[in-house]
Parts: structure tokens; sequence; C-alpha cells
């Protein structure tokens, strides 16, 4: 019902919403009813700790159920975003990571590139009471902070949805813009940006071959060495073609002048995958 | 408490935020959070419907309590808005009055006569269930109203409020320009951004390594395909940390384990290298 109701008003290109382990119900609700407000509908769940579609989530949801009921969840936000090809960490803390970060405003020029090629964005949002963690924003382009009252800071979950979904509103012709989105220098509209899922693979892919080479010395040692190499490959923009350059550089370094080709290429087939896919050339 | 701890991020000069009979408690403590979160001090209620003070307001506050506890109380509109020079009625609805509508960004532009006067501006916002009505509107100098999706437009005051004070904090410096980040990836000073010739010898290094193993098939081939491997890192803006980390990492991968490493010393120490520096990780 709720979806017939609202439908018209929906812009499927929007950015997504993910929510890594939110934690109280209520705030889900105002979530939705925000989201609905602002044309918002694809809500993605990583590992919710309450019940999205309990009687107080829909009650604050104020007729926003529908999004609600088709909110997706998922085990890990590598998953959540594993489809889109720009993703934004919402966080209100100074990280010391390398990121750039952005304003609400901001961000929507800095995600524009990845609108512009019809690629989804996403913005994350952690748990209430810790905010993202490190490995998390790793995962991600860059950060949004929403400019605070310095000595006040503490911005509730579902206020910091209203602003990023109201930022993204006025760039939709909702209002006349004073402040139209420059876009970035393009890329080729034949060489799409990089989904998630393929920044993913290569940095799997390489911390595999680190593995096996003996890069991390010590087990312990390698959530943050791979956590710092994570952060350098989703930080910086790729085409989904430097992607396979990169893999080719790292299947080739590997594997000098494919000595080992032969046991490769039958131990990937063996696993469904082409390696001569993966050793494109720049 | 509240007063002294917070009054550090306080503009004096900002909009008054005044509501008209608002209903819920609640509801006023959230206003007030929204408004500390956005350095706005100044609340006025005219004939409040319930307790600002209560203990469920004050809870909602976050901390904000300073808000309520200084918040002034008003029999009309009139003498709430006595002392200003400029008054918006915040509204969801078209009316049927001969009035300018903005939008919460256009309502700063046209507020700037009267900030620049050192004038008062205040935001009036009606009660929960019906809204301001056209007796209050006709107080006001024009009408603002946050761009909201048509098939679902009950935005809640708190969020409303929010808005509003998010948009007059953007014009406070508090944030920079549109375009560019807050902040740039936040460096400490002894990890600087790697200069040019640092990322030339990532490149350098990556090619000669790159040409040992066979990847540039044919040489007519490698100008090409170097210069996109050089184009990839002479884009990312990286540290010079994570030059050595890559660095690191290409040397790994070509020498697993250190297999070949008292050779590759050896050849290092005649080249004048120290082959150590170069494995550095992240």
């Amino acid at each position: 019902m709720a979806f017939e109701m609202t439908f018209d008003g929906i812009n499927k290109s929007g950015p997504k919403i993910i929510l890594v382990a939110p934690q109280l119900d209520q705030n889900l609700g105002k979530v939705a009813r925000a989201m609905l407000n602002f044309g918002l509908w694809d809500l993605r769940l990583v590992s919710p700790q309450c019940d999205w579609l309990s009687k107080s989530a829909r009650a604050l949801s104020a007729g926003a159920d529908g999004v609600l009921e088709q909110a997706k969840v998922y085990p890990s936000l590598e998953e959540a975003t594993a489809d889109l090809g720009y993703v934004l960490a919402t966080t209100v803390r100074p990280r010391d990571m390398i990121k750039e970060v952005y304003t609400p405003r901001q961000a929507l020029v800095a995600s524009q590139e990845a609108i512009d090629r019809g690629q989804g964005i996403g913005y994350v949002f952690g748990p209430e009471k810790c905010g993202l963690d490190n490995r998390d924003i790793a995962l991600c382009n860059a950060i949004v902070t929403v400019p605070l009252n310095p000595a006040f800071s503490s911005l509730n979950l579902a206020q910091a949805v209203v602003i990023m979904a109201y930022e993204w509103y006025q760039t939709q012709g909702g209002s006349s813009s004073e402040t139209s989105p420059v876009s970035k220098p393009k890329l080729s509209d034949t060489d799409p940006l990089a989904t998630k899922e393929e920044i993913h693979g290569l940095v799997i892919h390489l911390d595999d071959e680190l593995k096996k080479a003996g890069y991390y010395r010590t087990a312990h040692k390698r959530p943050l060495m791979l956590q710092n190499l994570s952060n350098l490959f989703h930080r910086f923009s790729m085409t989904r073609q430097e992607v396979r350059t990169l893999r080719g550089v790292v299947s080739t370094l590997v594997n000098p002048h494919g000595i080992y080709s032969r046991m490769t290429r039958r131990r990937a087939e063996k696993a469904g995958a082409d390696p001569k896919k993966e050793k494109d050339t720049p």
C-alpha cells in the first residue's frame, strides 16, 4: 500500500542509505520517513541490531513503512556496497585516515562523476553509539561530515540522514539551484568507474598474493596492513579498466613470463574463473 | 552548566527559532538539540501547549538543556517577533496568500539585508498538527518551504528546524567552498604527500619489474602501457608512506619470502640503494 501510495515521488537513482549495525528501531522509522520525504527509497541494513519492522519503527516512519519493508539486509558493508560506484562514509569525528573530507554539499559534487555515468552512490552511517569504525571507512571513497557547532556536535542518526537526503534533493530540480554542481573532468563514457565489488576483488587478489609471499610478517599485523591497502584503493576513483590493469600487474609480478601459467589456468578453471581475463594489459 | 559548557559555539546573531503553540515536549527537546548543533541559542515559545522543561524534553535535548532553560515565552507571535527585522514563516503547504515563497537556501539570501543592518531574523514554526494559520503567516515577511517529495511531504518539526539551522550554519564560515573539500586528506607532519619524484620512483620500479616479468609483450607496446600506469599513479594523491608501501608490495610480490634477497641486496648495494628501505610495511 505504502509502496503504491508513494511510488510517484521516488527517484531510483538517488543515493542508497546504508546503515551499519543500527541499534534502535525508532531511528529506523525516522530514517525511513526522512528518506521518503526526499524521494529516497533504497535502504540497506548491514547486520541490524534491532527489528526494522517493529511496531515502533513503523509508527515513527509516519507512513513510510514501504521503505522499511523494501529494506535489504547484508552481512557486511562490502556486500551492501558491491554494486555502487561511489560511496561516502558519514562521520562527525576526524579520523586518522587519509581520505578526503567533504561537507554534504561538496559530497554531491564529488559523487557527480559516478551519477553521470549512471552508477549508484551510497551514504554509509555507523551505529548510533560509536559511529563507523576505521575498517568500514576504509571501504569508502571519501568521508562526509556535517559542519556542526564544535562545542556540541552529536547529531542524531535520523537527522544526519535528513541533511544528506535534503542536500541531495536540492540538486533534483525540486528547488531552483543556486548551487548546481560543477562536474569533474570526465573520463571516456565507455569506461565506467569500477564498482566497489571490483575494488574488493583487487584488494582480495592482492591480499591473497601477499599472504602467499610472506608480506604479513606476523598474523596479527595483517588486519591493519590490509586496512591500509584497502583504504588506498577505495580512495582512488579508478575505472573498471584500471582495476583490470592493476590485477594484470599483480598476476604478472607473481607469475613472470607465465611460468606457472598452465598450473594457474588449471586451478582457475576448476574455480570457474578465466585467468586470461585477469591478465588484461593497460 | 549547559550554558557555560556550550556558550563558545553560540552565534548570537543567528536566527531566532520561534515555535507557535508547540504540542509535544519531546519535540522541544529535539529542537533544542538541533539548534545547539548549529550554534543557535535563542528559542522563543508562543503559548506553548506542553512543558518544555519536562524530563522527556531534557532527555531528548541530549545535553542542550541550556537552550530549553533560556527559552522565552510570549503570549502572541506579534510580541515574540517585536524586536526582529525580518521574519520567515515555515510551512510545507502552499497558501492562498500573496507572499514570496523561498527555499531554505534562498531564505538566507532574503534575510541578508536585515542581517547586514545588524537586525535580528526569525524562523517561525507552527503547531505539529496543523502548522501556522494564515493570521500568523500574515505577520511574517515571507514564507520558507523545504522542497519535499510531493507524494510524502509531512516533515517533523524538529527535522524542519534541523534543515533551517543547517542552512544558516553553512553561511557562517563553518564550511568553506562548495566544491573543495573541508579538509584534504589529513596528513601528519611526518607523513607528507609524495613528491612527483617519489611517484616517478614507484613507476620506474614497477616498470623495471614488469619488464623483467615479460609484462610488455612487445617492445612497441611498452610506451603506451607505461603511460597508462604512470597516469594512474600520478592522478592519485598518495603520501610518501603509501608510495613506500606500494614499493614494498611490488618488492614482495617479485621476491616472495625474500628468496632472492641476498642476490638482490648485493645488486642493490652495487647501485648504491638500500633494499631494506624498499620493504617498508604499510
